[in-house]
C-alpha cells in the first residue's frame, strides 16, 4: 500500500511547519540568487544514493513556499526504490527557488533514510516493526511517516496517545496492578494498555493486567521467557513487543508479534540526495 | 577549551525552543505519572554508550520545565568523555520530572552523537572540520553547538551569514566574476567570499575572485590540484576547503586548510542514555 | 479519586496557553488599575452557584501571570462540591492582581460547569460518560480536563488518538472490512478499532471487525438490538458504547457500556463565580 | 442590517486562527479519510435545531484549509433562520475534506448558539443587548460577532478598549471621582467612561462624573432608583445599563437604555449541525 | 502624574514581546560574552543627551531575560528629565548581561525619543497632544507608552478601539449621515464618534453626528472655520481636534480642543545613550 | 543596481512578518470599511514628500492580506525618486482594502525615510556607509534592506553574523589578543575579524589581529590617527571603518573605508505619503 503525508495531514499545517524550517535556513534573506532571481531555471533532485524514497511531498511544497507559481514533476513517489543517479523531482520557476533547496534536500534525506532503515528491520525481523518516542525532537510528524513509507507501524505518538507503562513508572508507582488501575482513572478510556517488563516476574505480572506486554532488553531470554509463558499468553490474548537495543545486527525477531526500536531513527545515515539548477531558454517553460 | 550552549545563547530563549518540543512530545497530557506526581524522585541518567558528551545543560533545562524547583547536579559536563555505565546527571524532585524525560534524551541522544562524529571526524583529518548547512531542520542551533563541543567549527548558520556562491549559482548566474561582483551588492559586507569550484578551471578563476575556495567532490585529484596552483593559492592568500563527500572512511585531509562535510549529521548515529527513577524517602532530598 | 491538572500537564505549558488567553483580553493595558497597581490588595474568588468545582489551579496560575509574586491560598481543590457563598481562593498581592480576574473566572466558570454537567450525566446514567472532539475550539485540553473532574472519562483528544471509522468513512470508503482494513495500515498499531453503526447491518458487520462498535442515534431501538446481539458481543469480547443526542432528559442508560455525548459541552451552562478585591493595610499581608 | 465576519475582519488573519484550531483536532494526522483522499466528495451540513444561524463562513473558511480547491456553496448566510433538515452549506472536494468536519462543525454550532440565545435577549428585553469581557478564552472575536449577529452590540473587546470602573477598582481605589480623575490620565483620550453602582450613592455619585452608568444587580430596584434619578440622568444626558444576572427569565428590562449580560455565553447551548458526504461519480463535480 | 508600563501591562506579557526582539538580535548566539560569561560584571547605561527618559522598566526586563539573577538599580525612572552624563541604570551580574545591551538600548532610545518630542509638542501647542495608528509596525504599544509619558495622551489603539470615519470611507461610502449609521450598527456601542472633515461642508455636517470633528489639513483656515461654527460646537458639545502635518513648526494650536499627530513617531529623532560594562572584583558583588 | 526585498526574501516568509503587524492594527475588526466592502474601489498611493522610495513591495503585499484577490500595479519601484505629488501605487479591488492602508503606509514611509536618509549620508561622505545594530526591534529586515537600497550596506544583521569586538568586550575580557583567540574558538570559522578601537593603543594593537579596525569616537582626531598608521595598515591590508556620531553635520569621512552609523536608523524623519481611495463605477475594473 502506499502512504503519502498530504493525504492524512493538511498542507495548509504542514506549510506552517515548513515556513518554520524555511526561516531556520534563511535567516536575513539569500542574496546569492539574488542576481539571477527572474531568470528562469529548472531545478532537478537527484538521488546519489540507493534506498526507499521518503519527502517528495514535503520538498515539493518547500518550493511552493519560496515560488507559489513555480511547477513541480514527480518523477518518483514516496515509498518508490531509488538507485544512484535516478531523477526524483524537476521543479520550474524563477531563480528564487535555488533558496529552498536546503530545506527540501535536508527534509528528503532525513526522512528517505529513516524510511530505507526501516524497510531494512522490517526484511531482517519479519515481524512488525515500531517506532518509539524516540525522535527528533521537533521532527516527529516526518520521521513517524518515514517509519510507515519503510513499512513500519507507529507507536505513541505523543505522551497521550495511549497507555503505557515503564519501569520508572513501576519504580515509582507501585506494582503492575496499582499502576494501571491508578492510571486508567485518567488516560483516556479506549487505551491499549502497555506495561514494560524488565524481569520475569514483571512479564507474569503484565500479563494478568496489560493488553500488550513488552519485554525490553531481554535479549535472547526474551525468547525463552515466551516461550514458557505461551499458554498464558494465549489465552489471555495479548500482544507480545519486544525492545531494547533490536537493529540491524540482532537476531530476526519473527517470534515476537511487534519489535519496537529507535533504531531507524538513532542509527540512520541520512540518504544523499542532490540538486542541479540550470537556466531555461525564455519562452522554455 | 570549554564551550557551553548557555554561555552564548541565553536560557530565556532556550526554553522557548523546548517548550515547542516538550509540547510535541506531551500533547494533552502525561497521564503516567499522574499517580505519583507528588512523590518525591531522583532521576538519573546514565550512559549506556562512549563518547562525547554533549547536550547536559540543554536536558537539565527540559527537567525545569517540568518541575521548576527540581535540583540538578550535573556528574558530567559537554565536552567530557563518557563510558558505558557512567553517570551524567542527577535531578530531584517530584514525579512531574518523568514527563520531560524523552525530551531530554532525545536531545542528549543526538546532540551527543553529532558531537562524537565530529570529534572522530577532527582526528582522522587532522584539520580545520568545518559543518554545513546540511542539519535536522529546526535542530540547528543544537547541532552547530555540538560540532563546536566536538572540536569542529561552523560553517554558515543561514543564507545570511556569509557569501558563499556554489555551482548552482554560477550555473545560473554566469562566471566567477560576474556573480562574486553582483552579489557583494547586497550581501553583508564584511563577507568572506567564498566560492565553490567543481572542475580546475573555476577553482582557477576562483582564486581571482574569493577569500575561500571550495573543492568540491574532487576527491584525490584536489590535492594534486591545490599543489599545482599552490603559488597562486599563497600569493593570494586564500583559504582551500575540501568537501564533498568526505567521512571517517576518507583519506586524511590534513593538507587542505579545512574540510566542510555533513557526515556528523548525515552518517552519526545516536548515543544511547537511560534514564532510572527511584522514589525517594519522604525528608530525603 | 482526585484529578488536578498541574499533576499530567506541565505548567511551564499551561502559562503558555494562558498567556495567549490573558493577550486577548488585556489588549494594549489595563489602565483601571494604574492608580493602585502598588496597593496590597487581597482578592477573594466566590462561589454565587452551586456545582462540581473545576479550575482552581488554572486560575491561580492566571494570577502568578499577572503578579509573579502573589500568594494564592486555595480554600477548595478540583472536585470539591462549592454552594452558593463559598470562598474558592484567596489571592494577595498588588493591585496589578486586578488584571488576572476576568481570564481567571471565564475559565473557572467554563471548567466548572462542563464538570458539573458531566457528573450529572453520570448520576443519570450509571455508566460510563465519554465526552467527544465536539469541544470549543482551542479549549479542548481545560475541556477534556473537567470531564475527568466530573467523573468521565476521555475520549479521543484528537483525530490520530484512536482509530475511529464514522458513518461518513462508510459512506465515501466502502464497508466496513474494507474500511477497517484500509485504516489498520495506517494510523498507529496499538489502536483501539471503534466502528460507528447507524444501521442493524453495520452493527452486525462492525461486531466482527470492531473492539468497540458505537451504536449512534439509535435512540430506544438501542437496547433491543443489543439484547438480540448480545451473545456475539460477549463472544468477541466488544463493547458497546451508545451515542446520538444523549443527555440528561434521555432515559438511563445504564445498559450500555459507555455512553459518549457532547452534552457537557453544548448543553451545559456555566457555573457563577465572582471575585471581590479589598485593600490590605500596609504590613497587613 | 446584515453582518458578516469577513468584511471587518481579514480573511488572512482568521486562517492564522482557525489553522490553531485544526492543528488542535489533527494531532499528527487523520488517517481515516487516507483510504479515500483522492475520490471526490460532497459533504453537506445540515441543521438537527431551529435557530439562528452564524458561522456559515468561518466553516468555509476550514474547508479551504483542508483542501484548498474545493467548491463551496452557502444555501444560508450568517443571520438566517434555519430550521431542522435545512440544508445550510454544500462542499465539494477530495475526501480531504472530512479533516475539517468537526472544527467546522464545531464553530457552527457554538456561534450559532449564541446568536439565537443572543436573539432571545432582544426580543424579551426590547432594550439593546450587550455582551461582556465573560466569553471563551481564546474565541472572543467569534463569540463577540455571533452576538452582533444575533441583534446585539459588544461591549468591550478588551481591557484597554474603554475605560470602565468596577466595584472592585473603587473599592482598592478610593471614591468615583478619584477613580476617574486617575484612569482619565491614562486611558485613550476619546473613550466613553462608564461606571459601575452596586449601590444608590454609589450611583448618584457616579452620575456627575460618567457618560454610562452600569446598575449592577439591583434586580427590580434599578428601576425604582432610575424613576427617582431620572432628572438628573437626563440633565446629564447619561446613559444607564443595567446588568447582573439578566437573562431570559428576567423581568423585560424595556426601560433601561441597555442591558448587559453574559447570558448568551454562559447560559446558551449549542445549536445541533450534523455533516454528511457522499462520494461523487467521477466527472460529477 | 507618573506611568508606568509595567503598572498597566503584565510583565509576562511584555517579557514575551521582548524575546522575540531578542532573538532577533541574536540569532544564532553571542559568542562574544562566551570568554568572560562566568565572570561578574557592571553594567552601567549613561545618557549622551538631554530629554525625558522612557524605557527603563523595559530596559530591565532585557537584562532579566539574559541573566535572570541579575540586580538592576534605576538611577532614573520613566518621565524623568536626563541630561548628558547621566547614570540611568546599573545593573550587576555576570558577562551574559552585555547580550541584552542593544535591544535594551534601542527600546531606550526609540522610546526616550518619542517621549521627548512629545513634550516638546504639548509645550509648544498648549492644549491636548495625541498620537494617531501612524506608529512603527510591531512596535505600537512602546511607542504608545512612550508618548503618555511625554504628556500627550493616546487616541486609537487599533481599528477596533473606536468609530472613526475618516475622508476614504466617506468617498466611498456616502454622506456622514449615512456612514455614521452604518457603522453604528456594527461597531461597539459605547464608541467615541469621530468624523474627520476636508471641507467646511462636511465639518457642519459631521457636527451633526459626530462627538468629535476632527479637522484635518486647514491649516490656519482650521480656527476661523471653527470660530464661525463656534455656537455650533458648544450647542452640541462637540469637540474639535486638528490634525495634518502638525508639528514643533506649527503656529500653536491652543484654540483646538486636542491635536492629533505622528510627529512625535515620525520626525522624532532617538535619544542617544551609552552602555559600559566594567568586571567587578569577586565578592564584589 | 536594483535590489528588491522579495528577490532575496521569500514572499511567504514575508507574508508571516505582515501578517503579525496587521493583527496589531486591527485588533477585533476594522468596523469601518463594513458598509462599502462589497464595493469596487480603487486606492492610490501618493508621495506628499520628495525622497527615495522604499517598501512598495512590501505595501503590495500588504494589500494581498486584506483582499487576496486585487491588482496591483506599481508606477514606482524601490529606489526610485519620488517627487510631492507622484503616484506611487494603484490598487483596485473591494472595499476590504481600506483595512491595509495604514500598515502599508507605515512601512513605506519608515523604510523610504530611512533610505532616503541613508542616500544622503552616502552622498556626504562619499565611502561605504553601513549601518549598524542599532535597529527598530522587530524592523531589522525592513530596515537594513532599506539601507541598502539607499547605497548603503549591511554591517552584522545579528550578533552571530560576525565576529566584532567591542569596547566592553576588551574592558571585561582583557587585552585584544587574548579576547580575539578565545572569540575565535567559538565562533563561525569564516568571520571577518573586527575590533572597536577607542584608544590609540586599541587602535595598533587591534591592526595586529583585527581584519577591520572600527575607530570609534575619535571624531577628527581619527584621521590624524590613520595617517600615521597607514604603513602598518597597508601592510596589514586592514579596512579602517569610522563610527561614532557620524552623521550629515559631520565633516565628509571620505578617508575612511566605511563608516558605521545609525543616523539613518535614529535621526531619520518617515517619508510623508497619502493614500485615497475613490469607489469604482460597476464593471470599471
Amino acid at each position: 500500500m502506499r502512504v503519502r503525508l498530504t493525504d492524512f495531514y493538511p498542507r495548509s499545517l504542514l506549510r506552517r511547519k515548513l515556513e518554520f524550517f524555511l526561516e531556520e535556513d534563511v535567516g536575513f534573506g539569500d542574496f546569492y540568487t539574488d542576481p539571477f532571481v527572474d531568470r528562469r531555471v529548472e531545478g532537478r533532485i537527484l538521488s546519489k544514493d540507493e534506498g526507499l524514497l521518503c519527502g517528495v511531498d514535503v520538498a515539493a511544497e518547500v518550493f511552493f513556499l519560496v515560488d507559489e507559481e513555480c511547477e513541480v514533476e514527480r518523477l518518483k513517489e514516496d515509498g518508490d526504490e531509488v538507485q544512484r543517479g535516478d531523477l526524483v523531482l524537476r521543479v520550474r520557476g524563477t531563480g528564487r527557488l535555488l533558496t529552498g533547496e536546503k530545506v527540501a534536500l535536508n527534509l528528503l534525506g532525513r526522512m528517505s533514510g529513516v524510511a530505507t532503515h526501516t524497510r531494512a528491520l522490517v526484511r531482517r525481523h519479519k515481524t512488525m516493526i515500531l517506532d518509539t518516542r524516540k525522535t527528533t525532537p521537533g521532527l516527529r510528524l516526518f520521521e513517524k511517516y518515514a517509519v510507515l513509507v519503510g513499512g513500519g507501524r507507529n507507536h505513541r505518538f505523543t505522551l497521550s496517545h495511549s497507555l503505557m507503562l515503564k519501569e520508572n513508572h513501576l519504580a515509582v508507582g507501585g506494582g503492575v496492578e496499582e499502576c494501571v488501575e491508578a492510571v486508567e482513572e485518567v488516560a483516556p478510556f479506549y487505551s491499549v494498555v502497555e506495561v514494560e517488563a524488565k524481569s520475569p516476574e514483571v512479564f507474569r505480572e503484565a500479563l494478568k493486567h496489560a493488553d500488550v506486554v513488552m519485554l525490553d532488553n531481554f535479549g535472547e531470554r526474551a525468547r525463552v521467557l515466551l516461550e514458557r509463558e505461551r499458554e498464558e499468553v494465549e489465552r489471555r490474548g495479548a500482544l507480545v513487543e519486544v525492545s531494547g537495543g533490536v537493529d540491524l545486527s540482532s537476531p530476526p525477531m519473527d517470534w515476537a508479534d511487534a519489535v519496537s526500536t529507535s533504531a531507524m531513527i538513532t542509527k540512520s545515515r541520512w540518504l544523499d540526495f542532490s540538486m542541479e539548477f540550470v537556466p531555461l531558454k525564455e519562452g522554455g517553460s
